[in-house]
């Protein structure tokens, strides 16, 4: 084995790929829905793979769950009920933890042994997952969002790609749930693929949370471990603006606690490059 | 041949990597500088390697060549003389041909070989080349810098990494010379690394810059095909701030032609997440 080294590569559409040195495999599982890996890198640290696609490291995964939560929550100045779907690994249950006056914290997420997995192997991301604040449902998101009318202030949804388990979370019909689980000042963010490497998906998921909410605003950041590195997130809401609605005394003390969030990347997240503009209009 | 797929791939600190599906390689030389390489990539087009190093794409080069021509050009109201160093791909002088008041475009590239197949491959981002308004001095730009005093208003350095024939491109001495051929409005604007993946050099190139600039000014944005993704640009100049001089008729006007650059761009490169902001003052 001296002579060994071990590398995972994930491809992207046989023509790219990130590939990244491996220390140790830490965990292989098959679920219900899934493959579950759990690698140690050199370079990331521990990571999550989901049926082989990388999900989240230990080293940059604070990009991704600090944007998909701050940006709504430092949006909405009376939100007390926040409900996530996915988010197995906890990153944005620990991010919400920050905020006292959220009363209510539901994760419902699919799959347990994801859950599991991520409370042994990634105990810093999944560190949400030990306060008694958080109710952790373990159920299919699209089913569960159905029984509620009016009740979250802020709906998170933390979905893998849309193949999988995560499919349904992409659909029109699970889009007016969740339309119809939202108070009347109620915001809707989820992830919304790579304006670069995904450009279909982009302006497919855009394009279908147009024709439900009123207010659809994409921003945008770099995941450096996913295909492409530049990643969206699009922020719905019923009557809120994102920008013009930022709670400036809280996000200033929340971004005390952050990596990457601060009032100006609130901003500047969602001034897009033309050819992202284009993307949407097109 | 028919169950070979060719692919390359860059790899960082031995411990990542990106990898790209080769169509065919076009062109492999060594100068007397550096190797040169010009590969079809399938996902980004024809790609320049130097020494091994991704340096420009078909795919992508717009990012690059637009953020590092458009913030200073668009930040000076009176700008007539620019001078490139680097730039063996052109692309920069392509930029800078979209402004009819500038009288005198340099471009001071060390290696006429990579010129000459970046012409030849590349014929997109080194149409600057076909220009008259365009000057090109094959020289080391370390040494031609030298024998000018407040004759620039802008200079623009598109290195390549500080190994190498780029090496003199990032010491304190080159920086002097960059300071004294600038005009007393004078802007000067470099690459500056990865501010992910290679924070020490990010580190360094801005503290050496802050020695000798009054205003010193990175801004960050995404080259998916660089070294952990994350790229950075440093702004530096005598006395004009990049963010409260843009002119804002002309910078409409030129977004137009562009693919990622317009003025919300502009600004949004500026803001820095917290863990860069930490770098700058660590």
């Amino acid at each position: 084995m001296l002579n060994t080294d071990i590398w995972l590569t994930e491809y992207y559409e046989d023509a790219i790929g990130h590939t990244f040195k491996i220390k140790r495999n830490l965990y292989h599982a098959v679920s219900k829905f899934q493959t579950i890996d759990i690698v140690e890198t050199d370079y990331y640290g521990c990571m999550l793979l989901l049926d082989g696609m990388v999900m989240t490291t230990e080293n940059d995964e604070f990009i991704y769950h600090e944007l998909i939560t701050h940006i709504p929550l430092l949006s909405h100045h009376a939100a007390k009920k926040v409900l996530i779907i996915g988010d197995g690994d906890g990153g944005v249950a620990r991010e919400i933890l920050k905020y006292p006056h959220i009363t209510e914290i539901t994760v419902c997420e699919i799959d347990k042994m994801v859950i599991d997995a991520c409370k042994k192997y990634l105990p810093v991301t999944a560190s949400g997952f030990d306060s008694s604040r958080v109710n952790v449902q373990v159920k299919d998101g699209t089913e569960y969002i159905a029984q509620f009318k009016k009740h979250f202030d802020i709906i998170i949804i933390a979905s893998a790609d849309p193949v999988g388990p995560g499919e349904g979370l992409f659909k029109m019909e699970f889009y007016q749930n969740v339309f119809a689980a939202l108070t009347d000042n109620g915001i809707m963010v989820n992830q919304s693929a790579s304006p670069w490497s995904m450009q279909d998906q982009f302006k497919n998921i855009n394009k279908s949370l147009t024709n439900i909410f009123p207010i659809v605003k994409p921003y945008i950041s770099v995941v450096p471990t996913y295909p492409g590195s530049f990643w969206s997130w699009t922020f719905c809401s019923k009557n809120i603006e994102p920008l013009s609605n930022i709670n400036k005394p809280l996000a200033k003390k929340i971004s005390e606690s952050c990596k990457f969030y601060n009032p100006e990347i609130h901003k500047a997240v969602f001034a897009l490059p033309n050819f992202i503009k284009d993307l949407l209009t097109g």
